[in-house]
């Protein structure tokens, strides 16, 4: 039997005349790609260049569904009524699934972007409204969330499947919570490094926590980055690793 | 055999906390509503509330396609390259399909807004970005057209199903074409003439244009509108006249 | 010696096609007009034409600043990073100081709307990115800010002048804190009760608390709205019962 | 006496988590900086910190004013009305103002930017909206224009001051009209080539056109482009050639 994990990339979030990310490159090297939407990234022409690179490599689509936040890519705290965010989100999976459509492919999951996704891990009342988007549009389509955390209990409570995901390059603690962006060695940044603590997920079903004890994490898919050619790099290194090691990279759900 | 007519009108151009037009009143007249998709006016919450009232009095729901032009109200002509206009209005006819699915229903048809409507009635790149648009989503999806104008060919020719439709409210001239609304008369304002003249489209199969002569027009649609208190009643005459007349007014395409 | 009083309102609301407020009739109420502009309402065509009619009025005019949330109407809030809010409410201000020019009038304070508002009367690092953008554009434009709340004492710490405020058609508690909207009785309908409490407010230096104590409450301004009909009546009635008892309306700082 | 020529560039468009263009790079080699309004790009804070390194650099800042396009960077035509277009002007150059003011410097010259620079080249109602807008907030800010052009002489007329620019990397035709972009040589690429074109064009008073005769051209500003280093290293070299054929690189107006 063949060990498989899925790698995930944020893609599309260039925007009119300003590009972001090498796409294509990442697209080489991921199973899955989160899609920006247009709320926080994402003018309709550049995101269906991305899906139809994607559909051309058969890499599984998921729409990155994000604050209305543009000059502030989707990073800041807002605190959106429920029934604004429900609406804000079946728009922009509504809009990614078009753009796929013409591209000949389809969204299979949704994944909340930046901020979105930090609140709703711990807010209870903004992930309902995020689980009832989905579940209002199409219940077949799983959430994307921190592996461990709240809003995975909750999205399968309310009947919705979920991916967990871990991310590459984060240090977690020992009770499998992300170290803050803002605590010293919160981002890991040598490639090798993060490649090895992939595998040790892979192969131990865990990782090594920042307090130096082994901690266990349950895995769906690996978050990888692709917005600069440290990240390209960085997530060429993971995948080959664990190819090397007979673990193949495969989308969580085809595309 | 009863003879039938659709009547359709602008919907959901309220955004945020600015309200325009009288939703509730206007879909109990209407058989089909054209709504926006967030470009020109609409945003993601009233778009869902107003696609919930169309759901639950039957009306058709189509998408009303705008440029990227919220301050104007997609109302002024805007130089959009190719490819950038099939992605824009791709982009708009899923969100508002995702919207759609959300509130039970399905968008049936696309209309296209303001500047838009009025560039690709002449402009032959602007209109093949939009044909190519609902090609690319839904090749069974009907474009709203000017009745007599190239564009609806050109769609047929495409193999688009086309939708020709009168407006009420506008005089024309012998040609068939509208009178340009600088001129003395284009805007008709007395509602029993307005409804006079629809059964007169009914019945005789034209109109009397401002020059005086009779002039054939066919039309699967006429559009009226609900953006004010006169605005409404005078839709409301005219649905009430083409009863009178045994006429019933119904939706060209099932909702 | 008359005693007099500013009365402030919240002007500039439309956006484009869309109307908001009855500008016209509330300046004739007003002394001083909170002008929207652009981030949370106010298109700069419709934001000219207010101008110009305040300046015919002799209506001195402040910067209505806001967070960028055209979709939200600047009332959801935002965790805005210091030097962004800083910078944005910069941008806003002179904005406004540019169309006020056109108009031949002069930006002359500033008040913080909606969401931003209320977060910098307890958020420090928030007032303090709003009181260094006043500073760093012009140190003498005063900050409007809640009566009795932390923002002016740090305002005036910081060397800006201020404006205290009092809202005509709220509660207080019996710290001079207002009572919470979503609790009954926190806002106020009826326009005599209203204008009577405003004339205790300058008769007496306080006000009724909701828990049926006195108040002190020491206001430089009198916030009223204009938003519907019975808004523009309510003010009516204030101004009228204030004057009809000597106190006249002035602006705090003349236009 | 000293032969002076002003270099002009277009900065400030980076947007929120975009960047674009290497501000600091060029700020060392022009002598004028034409910074985005916030319209077709820049974001306050990224305005800002453009605005202060402008400052520290002693370079002269015009507000390069847009069409309301940010996802198509201001470069695509529109038919916005007179008075909104007026509107628009005046809002950005108060905008800019603002944000220079906190940076220590001044708004000092107005340059319209993209599809709006064109149009105003060939469209007098959209010129004269322009150019009443800098009457409205600053009848003492020049308008920058195409060498020769219309726009021009029509500020002139009203009472504007006027700064002629020639662009650096476009072909010329006999008549002095720019070669259109579509058409083949109309964009040089050469660096060497392009800066003995800068140097023919201040000693002779002209430059060689496509065609091949020599054509006069007077020109009081050089735009050389940063948005690339293939961009900021050819502007170095206009600028050394320039230099060292003892013609001092100076703004038009001082900072």
């Amino acid at each position: 039997m063949v060990r498989t994990i899925d790698l995930n990339s944020d893609l599309g979030e260039s925007f009119g005349a300003w590009a972001m990310g090498d796409d294509a490159a990442i697209l080489n090297i991921v199973s899955s790609a989160n899609v920006a939407c247009g709320f926080h990234a994402g003018s309709p022409a550049a995101l269906l260049a991305t899906l139809r690179a994607a559909k051309e490599r058969g890499v599984t689509i998921g729409a990155h569904v994000a604050y209305p936040d543009l000059v502030g890519f989707g990073r800041r705290n807002m605190d959106v009524a429920s029934d604004e965010l429900t609406a804000d989100v079946i728009y922009q999976i509504g809009a990614l699934q078009g753009l796929a459509q013409a591209a000949g492919t389809e969204v299979r999951y949704v994944k909340p972007h930046g901020a979105l996704y930090n609140t709703i891990a711990h807010e209870q009342r903004q992930a309902l409204a995020v689980i009832d988007a989905i579940l209002a549009i199409n219940p077949r389509l799983p959430l994307v969330g921190l592996a461990g955390s709240g809003v995975l209990a909750l999205a399968q409570e309310k009947g919705l499947p979920t991916i967990a995901e871990a991310f590459a390059d984060r240090a977690y603690h020992a009770d499998g919570t992300l170290v803050s962006r803002r605590a010293a060695g919160a981002v890991l940044h040598d490639a090798k490094q993060v490649a090895q603590r992939m595998l040790q997920l892979m192969t131990e079903g865990g990782i090594t926590s920042i307090e130096g004890q082994f901690t266990p994490l349950k895995a769906d898919s690996i978050c990888v980055h692709g917005d600069s050619p440290g990240a390209v790099e960085m997530a060429s290194q993971i995948r080959h690793l664990l190819e090397a090691q007979g673990i193949a990279i495969r989308a969580f759900i085809d595309a």
